[in-house]
């Protein structure tokens, strides 16, 4: 089979996604064209998965197309903004229509659920790579960012945190994870209820890809701030509990949940907000002037971890 | 050397390019957050190079950081857009300082020039591949488009065609192309400049990037009209004459000029608008009803070219 780039793209990517009116102008010109409302700030982010490092060789193209946007869709979340466009940069060794239509399946029931509008694209040869920028709304000045923590508030965690890791090493090990599991590792659910819900209540927000230790650090960092976490408050599934191994929920990464500061003052207003939500958020520690974190164990001792997973290793 | 991805990015990419009052937030957060004016809508594209197939395996990484912002400001260019923004997704083998500091310098030079500011990344580890998406600013509804030619416009190309083929086939022949050639292989210079003034006169246009009969065929595709081009008016460098090889001018690709048309009602402001700048513009055509090219040559004859660069090949 040997469709052009134009042809591909046309046939995949033309209408993924639900359908907007602030597109003036979708997939197949120079340049989409985008019509923000006036008043609001644009939030972009792009991250890149590639194969043998972000995810397995043979990966089911619909769980990595949905991932591929669900990374993305975890910044936004991180930030309170509304999903509303997103971009695609994919890298594929050959033409394969039928991964294609995968991939389009699991992106574009991802990008439909968040109503969001796949806007452009380039499709190239090469090893096999996914490039996605996302683009969200957010009322200007009322973004969530990492920088507003500070000493007193309380630190929160939403969903549970491991889950994906532990999938991960069941994979690698030949073992075939249960399928809850499964899910966490293959199709994460971005929290883009819960930041939206977190605006005007967080004092910080940053999303749990590299996992709890680093990137709590980059919040507390970024804040000029330290902070104490207690292990034993940590959210963890029975299975993760069940290894004891503390790495799976601080350091194995690809949790997509989101961490987040709440001053006192904002406690009452995050209970009534949560109200709604089908995610649970759980109170772990609470930041302190300094830096660094201290990981407090259920018998006093302290745990040192040696941080987060890294992309680049 | 082992920096951390978060120690990478800070290093090389944290103030690339312009400082602009309309970047709320840059590098460092879970997104950026910009902030367009107004009535003014947003032009994006996304494009990827891949080391072996859109560059070759040593290529200079300050040229290769000038190369991938200028294949998206050429986009901007082509749809009228003023630059304000970009990101970028970077893929590398193995973590090099000196690398990419060239790349860095190629990347933010070129940015400074347009005004831009580079206000997010991702930096991964894997065969070496280059994302950048631009953004630019549009006043709403005054972009150019691929889909406004009529019959009776008139057809233009800026610049001139196939130099960059021809330095590509001297180097891949184991020659050194002189310094202007490869300049224009290397370090093209995107025409932004007449992609503004072209507002209000061109009514249609695209940017020549996978050569004059691919990329023309599809500005006529989607403004459902045909064209026929007079060959001995394609603009064409001494050197590229001198080979009497169409498949140069026409198929080469990687030339970064733009291919517009014109209504008659709006030549006189076209030749107005042209004085200031420092690009020519050359009829080389008109645009008829019907649909195909028919590529006319010096003697009467018509030439059938196969059509033009594919990337995905």
């Amino acid at each position: 089979m040997a469709l052009s780039e134009f042809a591909l793209i046309e046939r995949f990517f033309s209408r993924l996604g639900a359908s907007r009116a602030d597109v003036a102008l979708g997939v197949g010109d120079d340049c989409a064209l985008l019509a923000p409302a006036s008043g609001e700030q644009l939030a972009v982010s792009i991250d890149t998965l590639v194969e043998g490092v972000h995810f397995l060789a043979g990966t089911d193209p619909a769980a990595l197309g949905h991932k591929a946007l669900a990374v993305g869709l975890s910044d936004l979340a991180a930030c309170g903004a509304r999903p509303a466009w997103a971009t695609l940069a994919l890298t594929l060794p050959a033409v394969d229509a039928r991964w294609l239509e995968g991939f389009a399946e699991g992106f574009g029931a991802l990008a439909q659920r968040h109503g969001m509008a796949l806007v452009g694209g380039d499709t190239t040869r090469g090893p096999l790579a996914v490039s996605v920028q996302v683009h969200g709304l957010v009322p200007a000045g009322s973004a969530l960012r990492r920088d507003g923590a500070r000493p007193g508030d309380r630190l929160y965690v939403s969903g549970s945190l491991g889950d994906a890791g532990l999938a991960l090493r069941q994979r690698l090990a030949g073992k075939v994870p249960d399928e809850d599991l499964a899910r966490r590792l293959d199709r994460p659910d971005p929290r883009v209820a819960l930041g939206l819900a977190l605006r005007g209540i967080a004092s910080a927000a940053i999303d749990l890809s590299d996992g709890l230790a680093s990137d709590l650090g980059h919040l507390l960092a970024r804040s000029g701030v330290g902070a104490t976490v207690e292990l034993e408050h940590l959210p963890r599934s029975a299975g993760v509990a069940a290894t004891g191994d503390w790495s799976l929920p601080l350091s194995a990464g690809d949790d997509y949940e989101l961490c987040f500061s709440v001053p006192p003052g904002r406690l009452a207003d995050l209970t009534k907000s949560m109200a709604d939500l089908d995610v649970t958020v759980h109170a772990v520690g609470r930041v302190e002037a300094g830096e660094g974190i201290r990981w407090r164990l259920p018998d006093g001792g302290q745990l040192r971890p040696d941080g987060g997973w890294e992309h680049f290793r």
